[in-house]
Parts: structure tokens; C-alpha cells; sequence
């Protein structure tokens, strides 16, 4: 269990990338889910079909190995693995000293990928706009219960792989009843990277919500 | 990260728990996942194989929900819930106290089914007698070297799902290189809950460990 002295240091420092961010109207989201439910992918999806008209970057967090950030590099944006040393989340001491080299400014939108998990990843604040979880339907429909922490928390839960539904027991009407039920605010999106149904849905929703933070950045100034 | 005392305390308990197995005969298996690769559907699957010729409990951690216990309680085994209350990962001292209410004594088999995760679970002895990990085909071929913490400590690894081979991309010869290079002396099989593919193996394997453990203890008697 965290201290609460490690709490308020979190916190604190979240506040200041918060901060930033905002400055900078950038959208920050936190993509937290099992490992393999796609989060990497999803973020390809994305550059694929946002990439000409946002600046997009990306901090992939694991345990070892470049891949995720390499994979998203071969894209053309910014990329940078945060290697935790064996830590089984990001916390946003990390996010901060990952942004320090430079690299990340002025972007439109940032996604940080957190290592694969969703336990400890869902309990750190690092000065996101909001959470994403991703639920491949794979992994069977009873981890909302199984894993309130996250799934109540995230504004926005994507249920990934549907392209494999037809294949595995996972009742969508179910998940969606346990969402509502836990975090009744929060959104669903059904999405597959590999067919991509859904992924327009996704898009829409933070292109959305990019022109948002635009105009309340903009009514600020 | 966990200080020397608490790493000293957990593997006291650890091997006090490990005598106790060794003197009532009775194998331990921890079993490593991401959520949702199937832990709870291969411990259904082995009781089915073999609940008539060995006595099998099993203890499941979890964040929430008493479902896993509940599942495998509907099969007539001894299966107890271990609520971790925000935990990510079972540790001796938790194991110890689920055992200490009785009803887990003389079993031939006990399975400790460790909370959803690749990170924390594998850190902490059990006192088992050896670690299983699982990986579902459809967490992509990457997960190894992603996660070396687990995938170089298991005695055995279980590929899962291996029925949804043909809807995703994964490379199980990858997969395999990858296993032998973290892990030379450990064990891969290929299964899949579903079909029933390489179910015989891993009970073979397990009757064969189970044989073992018996003349041990006997020729030590």
C-alpha cells in the first residue's frame, strides 16, 4: 500500500504536468488495460486515422524492451519508453522525467500507455485529461467486478478484439449492465483494430473532445 | 518496491507453509496470468481429468468478487477466496491466513490461483513447489520478453487459447525461441481449455509430479 506522503507527491506532481498540459492544449489520456488487450494498437489505429490533422506522441511504459515505442516511431510521431525497472506502473514522477529530454511540446494529443495491468496503473494520477480502459473480449465478461478500480474510474472503457467475438464466450449486454452499474458517467465503445469497427466512434469522440480543450484554451487566453 | 524485511518475513512464511506441503505430500502449483488467459478454466479442466483420482482444492486471489472460488466450489472441491482489498498479488502471509480456517489438509493437488498480473505475482514465494505461468494466444507473441520476471521464473508455461490461433497473429515458434532464451530449463505446453488440447499433457505432467512428491515423501518417512 502506497504511504500517504508517496500520495501527495504524486499528486503534486501530476498537478504541475496537469498544468502544463493544459498551457500547451494538449489532450493527455492514460490507456490502461490487461497486457495484450491492444493498447499499442489502438494507438496506431489512431495515428493511422488522426495523424494528418493533430501532432500526436506517445510514452509507452513496460517493465522491458523498446518495442511498443519503437512500433509507434515507425509511424512518425514521438515515442518514448518509460522502462520502470520492474515497477508495475507509471506514477507521474516517471511521465515527468520521460517529457524532461524534450521532444513532446506542443502537441495536440499525448497518449500514455501504461504497463500492462489493472491494479496498481489505475490508482496514479499523471496529470491526464482522463483514464481509457481497454477490455478485449477475449479475457471474459466478468472483470468489471473483478477489477472495480479501473473500470470505475475510466471515462471511457473500450471493449477491443470484437472482431473475435464469434469465437469466445463474452456477453457484450453483460459488460455493458456492470459498467453502467459501476461507473454509470463513464462511456463504452466497442471497437476492433483489426477491422476496424469502432475506431471512427473512438476518433470522433477525441477529435470531440480536442476542439473542446481548443476553445476552452483559446477563452482563457 | 519491497523493502529486505518485508521480503525476509514473506519467505519465512513462505517456507514455513512449504515444510507443511511437504509433510501432508501435497503438490502446489502457483498460477501467473494476465486476467483473462483462463487460470480458473484450466483448474476446472484438471478437476474434471483428475478430481476422481487425487484430492484437489484450490485458493484464488482476487481484488473483488468471490466468483473464481465460487466456480470451482461448484465442481465439489475445497476452494477458498483470498480478497487481497486492492492488493495485486497474493503473498504468504495471505495464503497462510486463507489456509488457517482448515478444510485444505491431506490434499493431494492445491492450486494457488495468484490476482491478474504479470508483475507483482511473480515476486513472492508461496511456498509452492513450482510456478505456472499462462499466456493466451490472443496477448500477442511479444509477452515474453515484455514480462521476463514471470516467464524466467515458471517451471512451466502453459500457452493458452490455442483454439483462436487462426483469428489472431501470434507466432507460437516466436513464442517458443523467446521461452528457451529467458527460461532454458523450463517447460512449454500448447492448450486450450476449449477443445481440450494439451490437457492430457499438463495432467500427465501432473500425475507424474504428483508420483514423484509421493515416493519422496514416503522414502523420507
Amino acid at each position: 500500500m502506497r504511504t500517504t506522503m508517496e500520495v501527495d507527491e504524486n499528486d503534486s506532481i501530476a498537478e504541475l504536468l496537469r498544468e502544463r498540459f493544459s498551457e500547451q492544449s494538449t489532450l493527455v489520456l492514460d490507456l490502461i488495460s490487461s497486457p495484450g488487450s491492444g493498447k499499442t494498437s489502438l494507438i496506431e489505429a489512431t495515428v493511422r486515422a488522426l495523424g494528418k490533422d493533430y501532432r500526436i506522441g506517445a510514452l509507452t511504459g513496460g517493465v522491458a524492451t523498446e518495442r511498443d515505442a519503437e512500433r509507434l516511431r515507425a509511424l512518425g510521431i514521438p515515442a518514448r519508453q518509460i522502462l520502470t525497472g520492474g515497477g508495475c506502473h507509471l506514477d507521474a514522477r516517471l511521465v515527468n522525467s520521460a517529457l524532461s529530454p524534450g521532444g513532446f511540446e506542443g502537441l495536440d494529443l499525448l497518449f500514455i500507455e501504461n504497463v500492462g495491468g489493472l491494479i496498481c496503473p489505475a490508482t496514479h494520477d499523471l496529470g491526464e485529461d482522463f483514464k481509457v480502459a481497454l477490455l478485449s473480449v477475449t479475457e471474459g465478461d466478468d472483470k468489471p467486478f473483478k477489477y472495480p478500480g479501473i473500470f470505475s474510474r475510466a471515462a471511457l472503457t473500450l471493449i477491443t478484439k470484437v472482431d473475435l467475438l464469434p469465437y469466445v464466450s463474452f456477453d457484450l449486454d453483460a459488460v455493458r449492465a456492470e459498467l453502467a452499474s459501476l461507473n454509470p458517467a463513464g462511456r463504452v465503445i466497442v471497437t476492433s483494430a483489426m477491422t476496424g469497427d469502432g475506431i471512427w466512434q473512438w476518433c470522433q469522440t477525441l477529435s470531440d473532445r480536442l476542439s473542446a480543450k481548443v476553445s476552452v484554451a483559446s477563452w482563457v487566453v
